[in-house]
């Protein structure tokens, strides 16, 4: 077998065989296959697709090109949540200790941001002490002691995944439903959970624009959980203006922890609960409902057990951004939009993400919002405070915050409803 | 501008603006686009296409990556040919001093031979003494003194086409008209040839199998030289069996010999008169018709003077292969078809071509055709002869002819006319 046969097959629009899958997978991660021959053989897919059968395959190759994890050896079902990315998405912070509370497991290998999106392990590197990197017995450790484990996924799990996902970063082959959902879903099948449910955003701060594509996307990773024996459940989710208030590090961190107090803004709130209902019933455990241990403490001190357990300290102060602006309404009314877009890139400006993968993210930089879509606002009054470590941001920033937002005489009747659909298999 | 912007534009299947084809070319060159951008490219070039302005731009960033020859010194026209390979195709070496013989100059730039198809350089290094490589000085002195010269192209000719072509032999991006047809006409016209004929091989052993797409690559080159100020014209021509009678080095130059000396195969004669007669229209030259200089010896004598002035030994007896074997013919009757692939990869086999570029190849080794499709046989009557250096080469060659012909009551009725089309601007 060789490179050229499977990209000429590919580029003829025909199937690839199994064969050929596990071959081109392997020998592009033992270095066989070259970058090149990938690249093309990515962008033969982007544009010729990938049926049920092959996308199976796909992903059995990445998830067999590493370790799969075993959670067996727990007396109770692992499940997790997986988020497509957007902007003030800080749900798998409280999400995570929230369904350890309510009696299952969840062994969580998240990622850092890049671009206008922010990533788990940012927001959590936030709190003084807390480290991302556990080796599989120190994850199980953590599980057996907090019920949850929020980590970086090592090398050894789907490591052909890893390195495809940076070739396709590079070759602008990365907008394709079958890479992007093997992608996804090789890397959480090799954690080893045992349910999963899928947030795929919707809108312009996610990666996925419109409803369609996400849908697509939904019922292809859900379908590909299924075949793989994880039960799988997907959400599509507004991500056309932020989700809270609070955008970048240890600004999410705190609103996270409001949200385990029993606070918190309504819709941070209102899909935490749904999310984690979803996440315990694909699990098969009935319990204590989730809305019950926000209000109860047990929740907070999962929260509390899993930051200790992996060094962090959940009573110390986060850090702040030294410098602050504020933007205000321009007149009175109500706000009608709140672009997630220009929300998140202009908090990428002001440091909370990175440009580049060796970038050092800044703790405290990010967005207060004073106001969210449908609030009445009158003329002068804050919408939100901007933070930095350095003013010399705050015009980039404001620049991507120009026509961000509109104040008219209602929301948008446009503006997408919170949970716009479920896909289940 | 980057790398992404030019690859998404084309996979969304958008025009590539002057601009970005100027940049991604010499950025390419320069090594500032990677490899596997550049294959992601051609990818998306092969499967969506471009349109003529693109192919054109694309052609002239490929010549201004390199030096553009310039004959403008010389007292008469410039014509060159250019074939896109067969079996058996030794046209250019009797071609180039028939039409030196009858008033316009042939400055050929030509290549190596790769798979079943020969290439001229390997036919003329069968002749002791003869070097391919010249200085710009030495190609301009071969043509003051014979009229017409054959070599290699130097490094400083379309490197970006040099870089390209070597990229998509490895990435199953070379079937794309347009990136043929650039290539083959960035190299024509950076030669610096002011009249241009193609020979577009229609059929088995020749790159394009069918009349229809070998229309499409005549059609686009014709308008690339018209487009450049290059005269082209393209005639469509048979390959569904070889040409002639030798297929192998040294035996086809003894063949080219036979044609200036008078003789030889009547396609391989026919073929080469008539593609003399169009270079020399395309050039506009009218003097001596080429049938009139075969038989005058004054080819023979352009040949000769071309010969030496390289360092080869026109007298010089050719490389013969130390054994052979005959394959006779299993019945009597009409020997209907003659493949020309199987006779190609036979002769490839037999040591003739070279599998990799480093490879040498074997001068001697090739094949003697002793009957042609449509000639009657006799039962046991030799067919061909097959030569090789290395006995041990006979069992796969004989397996690459097994079927490769058929005897019957009369020649394939499917079998194309030698010309099969003409394409003119």
């Amino acid at each position: 077998m060789d490179a050229i046969e499977v990209i000429v097959a590919k580029r003829e629009r025909r199937e690839l065989s199994d064969p050929q899958i596990d071959w081109v997978i392997d020998a592009y991660t033992r270095g066989e296959v070259a970058d090149e021959q990938m690249s093309a053989l990515a962008m033969a897919i982007l544009l010729n697709g990938m049926n049920r059968r092959e996308i199976g395959r796909w992903t059995e190759a990445m998830i067999r090109s590493g370790t799969r994890m075993d959670w067996s050896v727990l007396d109770r079902p692992t499940t997790d949540k997986h988020s497509t990315g957007g902007v003030g998405d800080k749900i798998t912070l409280p999400l995570a200790p929230l369904v350890a509370a309510c009696g299952a497991y969840v062994p969580q290998l998240s990622g850092r941001g890049l671009g206008h999106t922010g990533g788990t392990l940012d927001k959590l590197e936030s709190i003084p002490g807390w480290r991302a990197s556990l080796s599989a017995e120190e994850m199980l450790a953590v599980l057996r002691d907090a019920g949850a484990v929020i980590c970086a996924a090592g090398d050894g799990l789907a490591p052909a995944d890893k390195k495809l996902y940076a070739l396709r970063d590079v070759t602008g082959t990365v907008e394709s439903i079958p890479l992007i959902a093997s992608s996804i879903m090789s890397k959480k099948i090799a954690e080893g959970t045992g349910a999963l449910v899928l947030d795929v955003k919707v809108g312009s701060g996610a990666f996925m624009k419109d409803v369609d594509t996400a849908r697509e996307l939904a019922r292809t990773m859900v379908d590909l959980g299924a075949d793989h024996g994880v039960a799988t459940v997907a959400l599509l989710t507004a991500m056309d203006r932020p989700l809270g208030r609070a955008v970048g590090n240890a600004l999410e961190v705190e609103e996270a922890v409001e949200v385990l107090a029993g606070g918190g803004p309504s819709d941070v709130v209102e899909l935490t609960v749904l999310l984690a209902r979803e996440m315990l019933a694909a699990a098969g455990v009935s319990g204590k409902d989730p809305a019950d241990a926000l209000k109860d403490g047990s929740a907070m001190d999962a929260w509390r057990r899993m930051i200790g357990a992996q060094g962090g300290d959940p009573d110390a102060a986060l850090p702040r951004a030294a410098e602050t602006t504020v933007v205000t309404a321009p007149s009175s009314g109500v706000l009608a939009r709140l672009d997630a877009y220009g929300v998140g890139l202009a908090a990428w400006r002001l440091g909370a993400g990175r440009a580049r993968k060796e970038d050092a993210v800044s703790f405290g930089a990010g967005i207060t919002l004073h106001a969210r879509p449908g609030d009445a606002v009158r003329e002068g009054q804050s919408l939100m405070t901007l933070h930095a470590d350095d003013a010399t941001r705050f015009d980039r920033a404001l620049a991507a915050l120009d026509g961000a937002y509109a104040i008219g005489d209602a929301a948008d009747p446009a503006l997408l409803p919170l949970v716009i659909d479920r896909i289940t298999p």
